[in-house]
């Protein structure tokens, strides 16, 4: 099974947005086995779209398009579709009623443009929008079959999810698969290929394949296995997974795409454990991925964030001289702000770091990129100091990751 | 001129890498006025490259390709268009000195498959690779052209700048674009569609086109032209422009692209103002979104993240009472924020917020989404509630973008 997506926007054209539609889609389909033969990225015209997707139409069978959704001129694909597949546009009055709601809750008025968006291709499966007000369109002819969704990430996803990936399962025979992801941290994939490659030899004949997929700091490991008896390639890839989990015990974190943010939180929330930060460098970002996740007041109490020196002093109770002596950014300040985290928040659990993030700040002796962290109970603390590189996001980031990892561990360990 | 961009790669199709490529390229095409009709992505099968290229070559006049180059037997591109265009591999002494000097410089060994990079096309234009060792290749036939570059970002950039602009430019009469991206907040793209439709109109004729490019919040309104006169263009876009920062002043926040975390700080920066921040539903993304920028040092004091109502008394001294009888999502509690705020840190600004990211904590009374804001100095603040939707991270968003959105306006208004 093959498709084909389509892009729509002249944004993606002119380099003004990435796109990022189409590799989250291409993912998606691949847990369920279906393949994407090629990615279009076109203009919003009319011509472009029907030729482009003509072409597909000789290819594969289904084809999966965004963009061109919105309310406003510059919007034709809805229009053009239909058009194409000689359909009337016709008043959903169902969705009319969504989208009312939607304007109603926000306390907004609505316009004819907004009303005009449950006007829908009549003989077109419609997939209901509930995160925004541009309904998903299924058109077949002889079959073929074209979907169309809005460009805005998190309405196509919620399309995806909702409509176009039952129906795909529903509708067409796809190859059984099953994939396992092992998330791994803190090593690069060649010193991990190195430490399994004897057992990476070993896959050889057993039909599971591997996938290393590298991010700063992360390593996925994809394990995945394609063949007619479903309960078989979940034996056959769960068994190799159990190898590997031997193998490398200190380098998984997580599975199946499971950040770290995610596993941390669910450690503190199992064991009933509270935690909060004083953050320097990282400026609120190991706050904010620990409250991204829902639920979180069950384990975070809060946060300082003191990027001053006053502040770490006056707030965090840091002394003065220990500052000018060895630098806000050392082990001995990590320290005392944790020591200053126990003494205004009554948690379990308690972060510190201090570096420097960049691009600019950066010493001979302590180059842009070094970062202290101390990390622990009040009885029993890690501090440690690492090196990361000259990208300021990248340092914010992996600072991040690695403090929230030394939360895990030592949660594990206790 | 027009050209196609087609990216080689299953990494691609599987959505383990997203082609940020294509968008790399497209932008500086579009400096020169070259515009991309479409962007390809691929297999790396060579009957793939070759019909997805003959295709393109029915459409247009030049060609970009990226992947395929490394020295693994995966990597095809090479081969496949030399075999193509019907020419020969041959040693080229040159880059076979460059690609051991760059083994050499690094202290590594090189292989044969390594050296084998030096045998290129006889015939095609080879554009020298300073930064790694896979050649760039410039490929006639017929006064239609095609450029082969690596997959690898900074390679194929650096290619790209050294190589394939300055050909293009010599090479090829390019059509002058110019563009210009108003930035603004706080509407929908329907709204603002409706208050400027009668300027929307007057665009006919003007050569000058508009596009709407929504997102969570933001709206970006992009203006372009195309034309022999370059200095033309740029006047006939500006003066849409200036008609348009007339009719919704208060909706722009900034223009090209620029973040509001950009904008608010660079306004902080010049008016050398700092800030701090209390935060309880947004976590430490206010925080964390103003200090993403480089020098954050220069405005940003520091920031408390009061998750519980026992850290929102004890730390920021909010009034217990206050927060059992108003409820800790209130503008009396945001406002108490806002003075604990001034009590621990010495800032001209500060921002609190409160709200219900939810999914979960929502009541008949504070249904998910309501959040409450305090913001301005210590003299003067502005207080507003605002119901945003279910999405936990679309509410952490819009409520960090909001309030930044006020200290501009104070900032502005002061």
């Amino acid at each position: 099974m093959k498709v084909e997506i389509i892009t729509i926007g002249d944004e993606i054209l002119i380099g003004q947005t990435v796109d990022t539609n189409s590799a989250w889609m291409a993912s998606k389909l691949n847990e369920i086995g279906v393949r994407v033969n090629r990615i279009n990225s076109i203009s919003d015209e009319a011509g472009s779209i029907i030729t482009t997707l003509e072409e597909a139409f000789r290819r594969v069978d289904l084809v999966l398009m965004t963009g061109g959704l919105g309310p406003t001129n510059d919007d034709i694909t809805k229009k053009t579709l239909s058009r194409h597949f000689g359909m009337e546009l016709k008043m959903n009055e169902e969705v009319l009623a969504d989208i009312t709601a939607f304007f109603t809750s926000r306390g907004k008025g609505m316009l004819q443009m907004n009303s005009d968006q449950a006007l829908l291709p009549e003989g077109a499966v419609v997939l209901r929008n509930y995160k925004g007000t541009a309904s998903g369109m299924w058109f077949e002819r002889d079959g073929k079959s074209v979907v169309s969704m809005p460009g805005v990430p998190y309405e196509m996803e919620h399309l995806m999810e909702t409509g176009v990936i039952p129906r795909i399962i529903e509708k067409y025979k796809t190859t059984p698969v099953f994939h396992h992801t092992l998330m791994t941290f803190g090593e690069g994939e060649s010193f991990i290929a190195e430490r399994i490659k004897e057992w990476e030899a070993s896959l050889s004949g057993t039909g599971v394949k591997l996938a290393y997929l590298p991010s700063p700091g992360i390593v996925k490991l994809r394990l995945s296995a394609f063949g007619p008896d479903k309960s078989l390639l979940e034996l056959s890839v769960m068994r190799k997974v159990a190898e590997l989990e031997v193998l490398i015990p200190e380098l998984i974190y997580g599975h199946n795409d499971e950040t770290m943010e995610k596993v941390v939180s669910n450690l503190l929330k199992t064991k009933g454990l509270r935690i909060a930060t004083a953050e320097s460098c990282t400026g609120g970002y190991i706050a904010h991925l620990l409250t991204s996740i829902a639920g979180s007041s069950a384990y975070y109490e809060g946060s300082f964030c003191t990027y001053s020196y006053r502040s770490k002093s006056e707030i965090l109770g840091v002394d003065e001289d220990l500052i000018l002596h060895q630098g806000a950014v050392s082990g001995e300040v990590v320290q005392a702000m944790v020591k200053g985290v126990f003494t205004h928040f009554h948690t379990d659990y308690a972060i510190a770091v201090s570096g420097i993030a960049g691009p600019d700040g950066g010493t001979l002796e302590k180059p842009v990129g070094t970062v202290w962290m101390c990390v622990g109970t009040k009885e029993n603390q890690v501090t440690q100091c690492f090196h990361f590189g000259k990208d300021r996001m990248r340092n914010i980031r992996m600072t991040a990751l690695h403090a929230l990892n030394l939360v895990r561990l030592s949660i594990l360990a206790s």
